[in-house]
């Protein structure tokens, strides 16, 4: 029965860590024998470089937070879940008497203690305990694999839903690693007519291209608004979701943006970027500042099972759990056409 | 060269009305020669009636409003539309110094004109003159008979715009007629996980069916609000879009509703609906009344041209023009396993 | 130490009840003496009926739930408020596990426990434990007799704040009653230039118009939507308030309505109400319905506290609490002139 | 009949300039005779630099754009006005075809033309030509000084109208000149409890003071954030508007932002800002950019005739035009205690 730890910076190990003996079961919680976990870049990071800007890894901690499992035991008081229903689970647990949480804005609650973010565990290992209200059922058509992919396809839900898609929108996802594209997934569903992706490396785009009606977009080679605007009989694209943390991306979000447009700002920036006010005024630009998501895992599982959005071609290699501290430094080494890797936990 | 003329309730004829040669081309206007023609209920109505609410039809007039066609002869300040295009029009011309006009809400300017409505004539004739502003260019890969469908699918795109859908909604469409259908479809692509449409007719429903991940409800035999709340947790749907125009309809669009969702009134209504303030008032319901459509037709031709929206099997059956008068008079049998009947016309 | 208690229809005593001492503080809940409480409408309704709608007298309930008071005990994990504190208090109390309260709309959880809605016991008593989250402390110029306002006005916010007024708009309020008058002061503090207040009944007008920028109108002399259309060059009202409950008043809230204008319905309504759908569909009006407030009272609060709002006019009449029961035989005759009257707890 | 030439920079005229003369009336456009002319900030850059980003005065151009007049001419298709009104004007006149336009976008069609921009001529000279729809009759209680001073309020009311103020909101003006006053004041018109307003220099704080609830913030001895939180225990103001066009104050829009708090970006800047996209994130903060105005002139009227805003005490100094030379060189000093000089019109 082991799990996961990232001991230090660049020390992984497969061990005995008894994290689940002594957890208590409230009596609205749920105990989940964990299926599938998949291996996030914050993950890859924090055993890259033991931090992530304020958070840092100061004692052994067991890593991930996008999963999927069983459940085997129920609190007294839990309603709508039963032993050996099938549930992925959302990460953060707020505070339930915090301010921003009773507004219905609980990922921006300061109290969140997340998954994998220290001092917290993650869930690389055999069994969790998790209140009822962030554990999701799946209906049978929903793999466990597509399950693990709710977490980060959240966040592009979560984007497209504060960006007011409506129907017939063009949206620019700018950046085609695992979040920019379930957020061209998510804009895809939630009404945009049209989305380009724009990246450095061919291989992501090539992937992307095949997931709808995408047009890729190799910054290399290509200028981002100019593109856009000849496709747009030069209004511009109605919504640009900024998804690569690239300072540089950040600082052209505005040009390729039509009048009255939005911006969704995704990927976290580790220093002020540049903000172009002029071109943002001209167009009266709204832009959103989103962190994680909040509401929208049972809407993913509900669009996973009806077939609104697709994860599994963005699922490109599963590895067992003996094997995932070399699936780590597979993931470290960024290895091109490589979107989403898991670990297969053992059942 | 023929136009199919109203010539008083219940009589039609294909004959020689020379509209064209009157009507004078502004500068900004494009004349375009007719392609496809689709029949729509209220051009069944004149037919049978001689009169919708307040229009009555007092003088001969043209039928017909969805229509698609080719631009011949462009205004000397037409700047993107050229001769040859192909297009789609909008068939409602507004007062562009009305107040609802410039503050962008065109469709519920008092002073619009709209085809075959009186005393405005239709589009079921060789040519008509119409601002470039109104009138939309179709993308290689969408059909004349496609486009002549976006004016339907233009009541359908509205409705899931004003219903503000976020990404996974559950949305119940009251009405699977031609409005209801395409209200589904925009429902889906506007962000609907999965949509419930219910009907009195099975033959109906069995094409809704096939649309997508949509639920038919029989409303002879089920129970809406008792189905839909028990797909989903007793919770609801997020939308209601009422499209039957049937008053004991409007009486029920709160059961089936969840606590703060949306309600969306197309279908007409020509006596005072009763209205559950009771059951709206417990749920915070919001309630959006629309009239025709506003800004949409470019939409819906994107998402034509994109695949986001299929109308194809919403065309049941296409009639010769010459045949057009038989066509009216299938179309007032009301023929089962019908949804859209199309005129084409001659080229 | 006594309480006022509905022993059943048509019968109050004030008697000893000692609801105090079986109230257990849970860790997050403070003690509050009771200083000032409102009489509304439903107080007075249940001393007369007995009943409101489903919710019926059966046993003998404590009455009252508009207050202000003193806290006097703190639990141990209150952090917001002390000892002495001046403070009012929200009415309800919702299960913060519901899907609605963690979406941010408490208000319509329906496990929602209000005072002095059967079973729950209402305020007029000594003393009261209530959660730390619904009790907010006073500025020191918000009197107890105004911050026993803060519940009905906390009504009349909700409603302007779910109409999303903007700056310049004008209104119509239907109705002169208490909850009428907070309306129209919510309104014009939320941006509205002007406000058109109806009713029947002259000596309530007169205090409307007393407010601020207020346009009475009689409907037994005048028409209202006559009288706003005058005053708007046609246009209507932005913002139509239903706070009369009258079905003749709902069924002709569209009339005065501007395009693209938007209903805001408050006044319960025991039957359906005939709603004008073809009136709405012109218009493209939004209704929105509400059910009390959520996250309002410290917006009341502010606003008491920085003059935007003054509700002092409305207090007409202030009895000593061993009088209640009189305060309540007079409320029941519905006096003229009358808009709020308190009762001032022994202190 | 003389005009205010500005010849080149800095060099002011006074002197005939016939441009009446050549303005032909359309049908829909009144002629008016000035009365009141505001010297806006951006008038007297152009005296002082000759440029503002991309315009540049490089032919004599007449200065003015807040202007009150009254009507002397209307046009044949003229409806609303007529010979005698008093009228205030909206000083950008957009393309009535162009899609902003017809969105109810005008203010960001590129095609506006707007007053004292070159090449457009302002309004300190005798009369003028203007379409009746940018034309707005003033009530009898708005005297033409305060009427004078609606463009100015109007971008203050557009702000406040972007913010989608709720009633009770927390604001913070940063900035004390002209625009973050009539910007305060629309503020708390618009439903603030409370505004805080920053700014280096004490004379103008001493004028926001007296405005309403406003509390001065002096940044050369205040940290502003450390204010706002420590008043809103901890959470912020809702809404910040950045009305300084300071990069340095631009760069600390968040600090003082509660979670779910929305910035608006009034003052425009010439270099891309600083924009601290974590703060951004961890608050899920919506920024609005905005540009002049739209839709508002109307409002701002009417919030003025009902006394919900008062402009008065903004009107510093009034000049004789035959002063007006003089006028602009004080202006150009940029005098303490002045907030808004006017000029009147020879009558």
């Amino acid at each position: 029965m082991k799990s996961l730890v990232l001991e230090e910076k660049h020390s992984l190990s497969l061990r005995d860590f008894p994290i689940e003996r002594e957890e208590a079961m409230g009596s609205r919680d749920v105990r989940i024998k964990l299926h599938t976990v998949g291996i996030c870049g914050s993950d890859v990071h924090y055993y890259t470089h033991g931090q992530i800007g304020p958070f840092k890894v100061e004692r052994p901690m067991i890593l991930g937070h996008e999963a999927s499992g069983i459940v085997i035991e129920v609190g007294s008081q839990v309603a709508a879940l039963k032993v050996g229903d099938r549930v992925c689970m959302e990460p953060g647990i707020p505070d339930p008497n915090s301010r921003a949480t009773r507004l219905g804005m609980y990922n921006i609650d300061p109290a969140v203690r997340f998954w994998a973010t220290p001092p917290v565990h993650g869930i690389l290992r055999p069994t969790v305990v998790h209140p009822e209200t962030f554990t999701f059922k799946l209906p049978d058509n929903v793999s466990f694999a597509e399950a693990a992919m709710v977490e980060p396809l959240a966040v592009g839900v979560h984007a497209a839903t504060k960006a007011q898609i409506r129907p017939g929108d063009v949206a620019f996802v700018m950046g085609a690693g695992p979040i920019g594209l379930v957020t061209a997934l998510a804009a895809l569903a939630a009404g945009c007519s049209r989305v380009f992706v724009s990246d450095l490396d061919d291989a992501k785009l090539e992937i992307a291209a095949r997931l709808g009606p995408i047009t890729p977009i190799n910054v290399t080679k290509q200028n981002p608004a100019k593109e856009i605007l000849a496709a747009t009989d030069g209004w511009g694209a109605e919504i640009v979701f900024e998804a690569t943390g690239s300072p540089k991306a950040a600082a052209s979000i505005f040009e390729p943006l039509c009048p009255g447009g939005r911006v969704v700002l995704i990927g976290g920036q580790s220093q002020p970027i540049a903000y172009d006010a002029g071109a943002a005024m001209v167009r009266e630009a709204r832009v959103e500042n989103i962190f994680r998501y909040a509401h929208v895992f049972p809407r993913c599982v509900a669009m996973l099972s009806s077939g609104s959005i697709d994860v599994k071609p963005l699922i490109t290699r599963t590895f067992a759990f003996d094997d995932s501290v070399r699936a780590f430094e597979i993931a470290a080494s960024a290895p091109k056409g490589d979107v989403k890797m898991q670990i297969a936990m053992p059942q």
